[in-house]
């Protein structure tokens, strides 16, 4: 008996396993009541990010959240390849655009990094784990992108283990600079700059560190949420598992 | 006598040469006289898609519209490879961020298609030019892509030049599919489906095609808007001119 899994997929906080009960919070509730019209009974797909996926039966959806009991596993949980982001905030919109191509792209981790030539002061961090989560959701992955708490770049890189390589994307290569053949596998992180390009002292030190391997995006100017895409795409092509 | 280029580039319909007049439009006259506070006899970068990048200077700016005077040229032209993305409409905010990656990314035809999961019915091809436009604009390209009429899928493969390939982007294929190395260069065109992906007929006649060659993006469902910044990223690197 395989039925196809439930189209709506959630992801919920709760351990999933064989007739769990896991808290649904308001807005899921609204979702599957309200948007969605489920009624008691009705089917849905849950993931956490360790337990795979799972089909789970609606027990309740009110206004101040809702319940669901976890029927049968429908994936088992696969993890992508161990891959941060790290990148300089910049205007909202491609700030969140960002978020969502991390977790559609299979990034492990988002780090938002201010740079010197950084224009943005703060960053919800909440908010772009919430564009993590839709979009694991939508694209039915069973993992989303944890988000570290923003910080400084130079003291990201003061307290950086040398054992994950940074892939660096320079501008200053245009088209001519190494690529990612060759390289090894392992943790990385992909470094996406802002605007305005890293500060000179910045590129210095980055060029500097052992860890970091300059790669160039093309002879075109990018914008830094097309740039993150690109390298999420030359990386998993070389060293993840688009192989 | 090396002065830096403007740092305000605007797309012009008109011939670029030394002297040269050349009209603005009402909407680059306002930006210029209103939003940027030019004055006449400042200068400006102009392009075309044709004669390369000019320093201009201002010589008007009023409600019809305005004019400039060529005065020396910075760059020559060069074209990106020939590169056409082809994708399905989807909804209209990430239409629009596909028109701008295609500008981005150096594609120099953006072809909207129908297909039969498509659910648009209608697209503004203006609307999508002056995203490429604006794009091309704020990343110091040289050129901009056309947009073709958009048009039915089938329509458009009826009256398919064989000798441009078709790097088709087969989501069937989850990770498993020839990637692009061993392709043959020369013209090209990538085709993305709509978000539910292509009808079986649709995917029969395209993996039939002598000039198809379908390519998989990964394990993970990607939106189709991160699917063409993706397939751009791989052509671009194995076939373009990202090397």
């Amino acid at each position: 008996m395989t039925r196809d899994a439930p189209k709506i997929r959630l992801f919920v906080e709760g351990a999933l396993a064989p007739g769990a009960s896991v808290a649904l919070n308001r807005d899921q509730a609204h979702y599957l009541s309200n948007v969605m019209r489920l009624a008691p009974g009705a089917e849905a797909s849950l993931f956490n990010g360790k337990d795979g996926e799972w089909r789970a039966r609606l027990v309740s959806a009110g206004r101040r959240g809702g319940e669901m009991t976890a029927k049968e596993r429908l994936r088992p949980q696969t993890e992508p390849p161990d891959l941060w982001l790290l990148f300089a905030p910049i205007k909202k919109a491609r700030t969140d655009f960002i978020a969502e191509k991390a977790a559609e792209m299979g990034a492990r981790r988002l780090c938002p990094v201010f740079t010197r030539f950084t224009n943005a002061e703060r960053v919800n961090e909440a908010r772009l784990r919430a564009h993590c989560i839709e979009a694991a959701e939508q694209c039915g992955h069973l993992s989303v992108p944890d988000v570290a708490p923003a910080e400084r770049l130079d003291r990201a890189l003061d307290r950086w283990n040398p054992a994950r390589r940074i892939m660096f994307c320079d501008e200053t290569l245009a088209g001519s600079g190494p690529a990612l053949e060759g390289a090894a596998p392992g943790p990385w992180a992909i470094l996406i700059g802002p605007e305005g390009g890293f500060a000179p002292e910045e590129a210095s030190r980055l060029r500097a560190l052992p860890s970091a391997h300059p790669v160039a995006l093309g002879p075109r100017i990018l914008r830094a949420d097309t740039a993150a895409v690109a390298a999420m795409t030359l990386w998993q092509s070389a060293l993840g598992d688009w192989r």
